[in-house]
């Protein structure tokens, strides 16, 4: 027997018992909590054409795709995130709608990283879309559902950092900044790495109170009082307007109750760089990365034929079943299983017993004793 | 805008609104049955690495595979089956365990066929597996459990056809063929290709009176009364005990009170090679494929160092569904939905609606009037 055969590659793996259980258990309960806003799910295919997930719609780098080929010579990709495919299908089935859509979705999404970084390929995401509402009350119902959802699952210690990539945008603008500097900049800046980003603005002779301002990003976060401070330090209207943003959603946040979970980060960037608006990432103790990530994408789906605001997020299941793993809460009812053993004599008595069981949903499992499990025992009991 | 951006790969696709619910509905009802004989959730990798199903494995050939390469230049491979990676699992996680172990799976397979073939290439797979129990209530369990699952879904008319891949196997012993021959001869009579089977047994000069037996597989079908027929027709054990196997079985299906889903064809081989005994597919009408095939696969664990015998089966969840549809029977309720409208003035006492109607567990979806759909109107009701 060749010993590798049991095992699987790297950053991907078996999940059963327990573990599991509580996982499929968390899915549940993840999902009754979006569908009551009236999302509805949808399930678009585990790979697509290459085009789907281009550089050009802004999703995943093209070397961390996982890529082959189809008979017909097509390249595949296997999806690295939901929401090029969700607006795809939304383009594709709802092209004339003008009434706002709700998607939501659970599957794999997998990225061809490298192992020395250490992190899952395959990681089950489940999230939601709202299609055709370009509000501010979709931004904060986006972020509260959030909220609702990760309390519902029973993690209690957690934060929700909002940002505006307007913001950072506008500054961009009015330092005037080329576009593959902006790039560059915000890399580095969502990558938190300040000194490269400092070199960066050195080496283009940007103006002295403009790389001020864009390397006090990092600094700018914390409630309300943080928004108010951001604003005064720019002129252009860009950027003055995502503050507005966010300060309008903020009011929405307080109808829905869940302004205590919320912290605004205007330094915060997605690599995924079809965000246009607000952006949004949960964060709790016990795992490094966010457990969800978000935010509008005003601009994607035209990529595909369709114009319509969109907003977004998604929930890394596998991640925040972790997060709850270390603190400790469960996430679903211990496995009530019961074994009902048979001899030579009493099968078909037992299995009465079992069938009788089951119709009451209990969960019962039939076992022949220990000598009765070989398959050349033929004839059973019966014989 | 291009065109072909809205398009999905041949043989994949997106399932949405009442499709997708119903297909969800169904998996629910399924699960719920298989769960309660004591079958526990297991996931593994959508890739493992090439070997998990190579040749000797016996699974889907490599030419219908789809693989791929991963930074490491490991060959991977999107499973194109469950079994040998439950299997797999099974052995590297229970390797010492005696008693019998029951697992049951839900995710998508994938089999790069040419699209000339019309064939779904990514479908959606429910399945169960028992190992370490080789009894002959092992094999009525399946069996019956199939049935008791198509019914729970709302199957009314289907058939379970049951073979043994020993009686064909003690057959072509018993006559005398390489191992070559039997596996040609086997792709023939699977495909019900009489024709080419013929010109084989010719060719390959055997015996007239076992070509006869051979090619009159085809017509051992129908009640126990086919399987005395075919006892009849053979000298050698193998074949013999082959159908005193499917006698005993067919004693404990009637405990089951399941006999009239079920008939024999002994004619019926699969196209995994690692089925070692019983073997049944479910068919109803609506589809031309068999909506769930299983069998016993004693060695198969063998291959990856732990041996025990194994039984299992798997649901095609996409053709079943199609064949619900085909036969009108729904399988989840229609969605109730409500929609609560606001304008300028009136959003917050319709949030409040919203959060009440959500919290009694109904499905409520607020939506602006048409004129604040746009992400320009960025203050809302509010200011």
């Amino acid at each position: 027997m060749n010993k590798d055969l049991l095992h699987t590659p790297e950053g991907v793996r078996d999940i059963y018992g327990g573990e599991y259980r509580r996982k499929l258990g968390l899915e549940q309960t993840l999902r009754q909590v979006i569908a009551r806003c009236g999302y509805e799910a949808i399930q678009t295919p585990t790979f697509e054409f290459f085009d789907v997930f281009s550089r050009e719609v802004g999703t995943t780098p093209s070397r961390e795709l996982y890529k082959f080929f189809d008979k017909e010579g097509n390249t595949l990709v296997l999806r690295p995130d939901f929401t090029p495919s969700v607006a795809r299908c939304a383009a594709k089935y709802f092209m004339e709608d003008r009434v706002p859509l709700r998607f939501c979705y659970t599957g794999n999404t997998f990225t061809n990283t490298s192992s020395l970084q250490g992190k899952l390929k395959e990681v089950t995401q489940m999230g939601a879309e709202l299609i055709g509402d370009g509000s501010v009350q979709a931004d904060a119902e986006m972020v509260s559902l959030v909220i609702d959802a990760l309390r519902a699952a029973g993690l209690e210690r957690f934060q929700v950092s909002v940002g505006e990539v307007e913001y950072f945008k506008g500054l961009c603008q009015e330092a005037g900044l080329d576009e593959d500097t902006e790039l560059q900049l915000r890399e580095f800046i969502s990558g938190k790495n300040y000194f490269a980003a400092q070199e960066l603005l050195q080496e283009r002779e940007v103006a002295h109170s403009y790389a001020q301002v864009l390397l006090k990003l990092a600094d700018l976060f914390g409630d309300m009082h943080s928004l108010s401070q951001a604003k005064a330090l720019v002129q252009n209207t860009r950027s003055r307007r995502a503050i507005e943003r966010l300060e309008a959603m903020d009011r929405v946040l307080r109808l829905y109750g869940v302004e205590k979970y919320v912290t605004y980060d205007l330094g915060m960037l997605s690599k995924y760089h079809y965000y246009t608006g607000v952006i949004f990432k949960a964060y709790t103790y016990g795992v490094g990365d966010a457990v969800v990530k978000g935010g509008r994408y005003d601009n994607l789906l035209h990529q595909f034929g369709k114009d319509a605001p969109a907003i977004g997020f998604v929930i890394v299941v596998d991640d925040l079943l972790e997060a709850l793993g270390r603190q400790k809460v469960d996430t679903a009812p211990p496995l009530q299983k019961y074994t009902l053993t048979y001899g030579r004599a009493d099968f078909e008595s037992q299995l009465r017993r079992a069938i009788g069981m089951r119709s009451q949903g209990l969960c019962v499992e039939l076992v022949p004793e220990e000598g009765l499990r070989q398959a050349d025992c033929a004839g059973g009991p019966d014989r």
